[in-house]
């Protein structure tokens, strides 16, 4: 049986992947959590240890101490693979390729990434799961000059940037994402076992080297309740100029 | 008429908005667009100068310029209202509030926002209008000590966070956000003229002023195809540990 302080870490987290306490939320004080789970405040002290280890939760500011990440949010702070964020949030990823087929760049292909008119691209659509569970649609566009790397992969590689750096030392520096959403058409449905028209999170992204030239763009698409994504940010360096306020009224 | 660089501004604009050309993508050459219009270089030069004064695509790289920006992607780069953010983009925002009610804190108000036990919150359900059409459903959570300035506003007020800043010299300078996608319900649907079930973006968001004070939060949720978000990130300063390149493989 687990201690009583992994019991309350397994809870903690559990109510954070609810959403019971969000992302940018304070955790109850340890007197309060103490006393919800009727236990002593050392007990408490090093469940919240744990999560402040997995990178769940912060420091502490004034009694309690803030939500930072979530199990299932995917911060956009820093770029990462599918399978690094799993990794550090203790969730094993997986992926499958459905199809891997090159093509003649189509007009969008050569403007994303950046290649000439008769350049030949990979195209493959990938499956991805989360402990084992589908839920992400992946529809990537490689570059020609990566294509051969990407071909000598095997299918249900977990993580494919880890895989193009120990074959070829490319490192994913900068990613520019466009964030919407749409429903699951009729192939997206069948893919993610959802039905059609469900909500899909859709996230295109072109990924570039540190020199910015472009390795890929995707079409990424997250099953309904599956995963989100988390955002910090803060008021610009030139904000749009504000009016003063009134003296007497601030 | 317009001359003609002034159309040519407006077709790459709309080029932009319809994602012909998508945030992070470079535009074609000037030479390019020159032929593609059959104009000078000198007219197209005029059109793209148009275009970087209003932030919609960035300086030369190389022959060619990144698309910064559309008019339809507000970027998560800095905290910005929607108010804020169309005004930039040369768009029309307006606001509308469908119901305005103080009520006890629920356990999840006390949370996010940091209040006691017996706060009273306002709730307030908003519809906010981009060029006269409804595009984002907002339900605001704000903070009993901000609910008096709040309630004071007029209820078609363009931009809340102006009024504030007007009112009380109020300043939001952080947030946090969660994005995911949702279907439509009912009072979605029929608030935002969609059918139920659509896809909605859904961004759930804390905002807080400089010293990390909770303001307000908020469930916002944006009309399929209305707006779109962009994020730019980059490798973390900590990267999980790679394995170095294999000799002769890099």
């Amino acid at each position: 049986m687990a201690a009583r302080h992994e019991q309350i870490a397994e809870e903690l987290r559990q109510a954070i992947d609810r959403e019971q306490y969000t992302v940018g939320a304070r955790l109850p004080s340890e007197a309060e959590l103490a006393a919800r789970y009727d236990v002593s405040r050392g007990t408490v002290r090093q469940a919240v240890a744990t999560l402040t280890a997995e990178g769940l939760i912060g420091s502490r500011q004034g009694a309690r101490r803030v939500v930072l990440a979530s199990r299932r949010s995917q911060s956009f702070g820093e770029l990462r693979s599918f399978a690094q964020w799993a990794q550090a949030m203790g969730r094993t990823a997986s992926g499958t390729v459905i199809s891997s087929e090159r093509r003649r760049a189509t007009a969008e292909d050569t403007v994303r990434l950046h290649l000439p008119d008769e350049a030949e691209v990979l195209h493959v659509l990938r499956v991805r799961g989360l402990d084992g569970e589908r839920v992400l649609l992946e529809r990537t566009v490689y570059a020609d000059w990566i294509a051969p790397a990407v071909e000598d992969i095997e299918p249900d590689c977990t993580s494919v940037t880890q895989r193009l750096y120990e074959a070829t030392g490319l490192v994913f520096s900068y990613g520019e994402h466009l964030i919407d959403a749409v429903a699951a058409g009729t192939r997206d449905a069948a893919l993610l076992g959802v039905r059609r028209g469900s909500p899909l999170l859709r996230v295109r992204r072109v990924t570039t080297t540190h020199t910015g030239r472009p390795v890929e763009w995707s079409d990424d698409r997250y099953r309904p309740g599956s995963v989100s994504f988390s955002v910090h940010n803060s008021i610009g360096a030139n904000p749009l100029t504000r009016r003063p306020a009134e003296p007497g009224t601030a």
